[in-house]
């Protein structure tokens, strides 16, 4: 399959890929998530209701459709050969130019800054090519993994947001960061 | 008209009457709007749009969809017999339980405490009927009045969002106010 | 629930409630229904297909949507606090000024000259507000509580239709009452 | 043309032709109605807002789509190989098993039992094909021929309904003549 | 049924039939494809799939759903009072001024020419009604009658398209026919 | 823009881009087409219908739409930087294993093999990625250098498709070239 993927280099071994809304893709993606439940389902609701490769070829459909209306755009990671992970931007909003990116990446990469590179290439995506003014990420208040990714890659802690999101039947706090267009410096 | 409206009592005088996707009632709140769009104008990006009943009735009709599939609440506020602004529930998430309220008031009824017992009975309706958990409140930095609205409804200023919208051609930083159920006190 | 209700007063004691798409709502209504089937599934045949709180709720959605397009009109019927029936205008055709009224009371309601005064102000809905010129009633010829209501109301007797109506596997005559915008008078 | 119609015989000379969503078919039908717009104008509300082919064109495809549905049959009448009207069965509702018949014939052709022919036919139609148990025609209760055909094709007078439709900026009390199946003889 | 059925003639004894999206016709349909299975079944990968009359009548409701966008043409053969098999024009392309026609006949009325005469008829009603240029017909290799009827009809051998379809599990070569508007002659 | 686009290599200096429905690439594909309009408007219908970003970025979208439901897949050419013509599967039929390959190339860059390379690219991918079993490319007759590139990248004639396609008021004949998956040797 791997001469057959589009792929946007982020540096050294690290690409962005487009998802294909094939089964080949969702397969792929699907053996990732399913093999690594424990660590994902942690902080990812959607994990557990991903029980098949149908889901996720249902999931990527979507997500294109999405694209299409300019709301979501999903990007597969690709480090040394192998997928890796997923980032996309989300709540993409032109009127007010912002948008907000997501990511989470195999127990088996972390530890490897992969994410922190793929951030900064996503934000750049968004200021350059989506004109977009402001980024937020969120966090569950407990992930200290993702808020260090979030800082890493330039992003200012905002706000604790209280009982933001509710999954695995309970309230979660989650911590806001943020990044302006005139706070972002490319490179 | 009058007999032949919905109404939900809030007190002496005042009440939430609900909203039919009539002419006539598009054309009451259109005549509202039309007379005072310098005072509405300044931080609700919508009135300059919003130039006839017919727009206004399109309106109704959306808002009417979005209750239906229980992502949004129109109420109309009426004051002495008058129909005097309107407040909302949107962006309404059950899986997380939160949704956001907005509101406006014309000019010539501002000062008299209404908008504030309209936000306390929406937020009833919020925790009791709908079972929400978290009720956010936006408004502009500058737009003081409302601020006071939420403050004496008894949200918590949380953040000042930096940029967080865009009209009339800038950006505009907002101030957000949480209410979280725990926090509520009904009466 | 009765604090967040949006009513329409009838008079002393008895209102009209505009009905919410909620499952609280649905589950009051649904309940009323189940609990007198004999009485009302003998005319009504959308009774014995009545038979949970989400078959109500998509019948509320279902009219909330036809009234977003004009179509149907649905009303609540509270009498001392209790829901006890239903009233709506069907079939609205505004390019002939026409509508159908329907309507059904819990049997522990009946009796009290409830759904007359109901039907009157439904009527003066139509006439004022929906500006409607002719209502019509129809109600099973064996069904002589139905007919009073109507006569009561002010409608004339126009016609027995013959076979108008299968349901229970047979047809029914059907007794068509007449109100001309004309003929109506308020109070 | 004549040689691609498809015909049902009603007897000597006088076809029901399945109407093609052609613009062929679209055309004939228009020059018929568009050359005799006084005399069918004066009870067919529709005439006036014929005003081309395409107009024709969109009203067969939208009868077509309702035949899908089995809301209503179109038919086509032709005679001594002339296209000279039509006749339909519409508001069909196979729970009550009823329909209502509908039909217009242009001034040359008048006065040679042609309608009364084709109302039969359709209406054994109806009764044969459709299984449906009662079947109504409503006319104007100016327009005696109307009437006459309704009475010559066995349907009998129910009941005048007032300000049944309104057309021509007035409303118009229609005749409403009824034929149910029991009644009904072939031949 | 037979006097409800709307027909044109081909020659003697040979009518088509335009088909109605009622529960008779597609019974009626349903039964001869339903007792000819091995016989059909061979090169019509649909017969497999169609087990019901229910089945039967959906195909017949989504043709007459092609038939208004004009993208396909469905006619039933009927012989000597005898439905015996169906025709078409599929897609229908008119900015090229192309469509294919297939077709298939009951065992039962094979070698009787009844398809030749049908293949003439429909491709007449293409080139004339419809004002095609081209149509074309495909036929699997090891269907020899099926091409007999093609080259009886007119068309001229264009290709062997191998591997054109697969069904069966398996890859089959298709022989393509081709009949020009300029060479097809009338009668 | 080029640091944001994802790329599948072909080779030395040679990519295919899959197409965003972003404003930016809209905008570079038309300006392409517009600048060499007498070139590819000979033998492309749509050129001449081309003429707006805006009806390019429409075109990407409807692309995109059906790269969802795995009916077309495009790609956009790149070489040595520059954006230089497009590339397509179309008509993909996965029950019978089928698609076309579509393509243009700016009179600019012809000559220099690269179409032929891209099309066993994508030829490629069809028979790799989405498991066909056959791909045709078409070409009209006069289009000597289209016809080229389908045998150099190892398609067979089959035959000349007479009145194929209408376009420019004209019939044009085509010829059809087929590649089978077993006569399809990768590299």
């Amino acid at each position: 399959m791997e001469q057959y993927l589009f792929r946007m280099p982020v540096d050294e071994g690290l690409n962005l890929v487009a998802p294909t809304t094939t089964e080949k893709l969702a397969a792929a993606i699907f053996n990732l998530v399913d093999g690594d439940w424990e660590h994902l389902g942690r902080y990812l609701p959607w994990v557990e209701k991903t029980t098949s490769v149908q889901d996720e070829l249902n999931f990527l459909k979507m997500m294109a459709q999405q694209q299409i209306e300019g709301k979501t755009y999903l990007f597969v990671i690709e480090f040394e050969n192998q997928i890796v992970g997923t980032i996309d931007l989300h709540f993409i909003n032109p009127t007010n130019g912002r948008a907000e990116i997501g990511y989470w990446l195999s127990s088996a990469y972390t530890g490897k800054g992969i994410m922190t590179r793929c951030v900064k290439k996503v934000a750049a995506y968004g200021f350059k090519m989506l004109e977009l003014n402001r980024i937020d990420i969120y966090c569950d208040v407990e992930n200290v993994a993702s808020a260090e990714v979030a800082k890493r890659a330039g992003f200012d802690f905002l706000a604790t947001q209280p009982d933001a999101e509710r999954y695995h039947d309970d309230f979660h706090d989650m911590q806001q960061y943020v990044l302006l267009r005139r706070n972002f410096m490319e490179g």
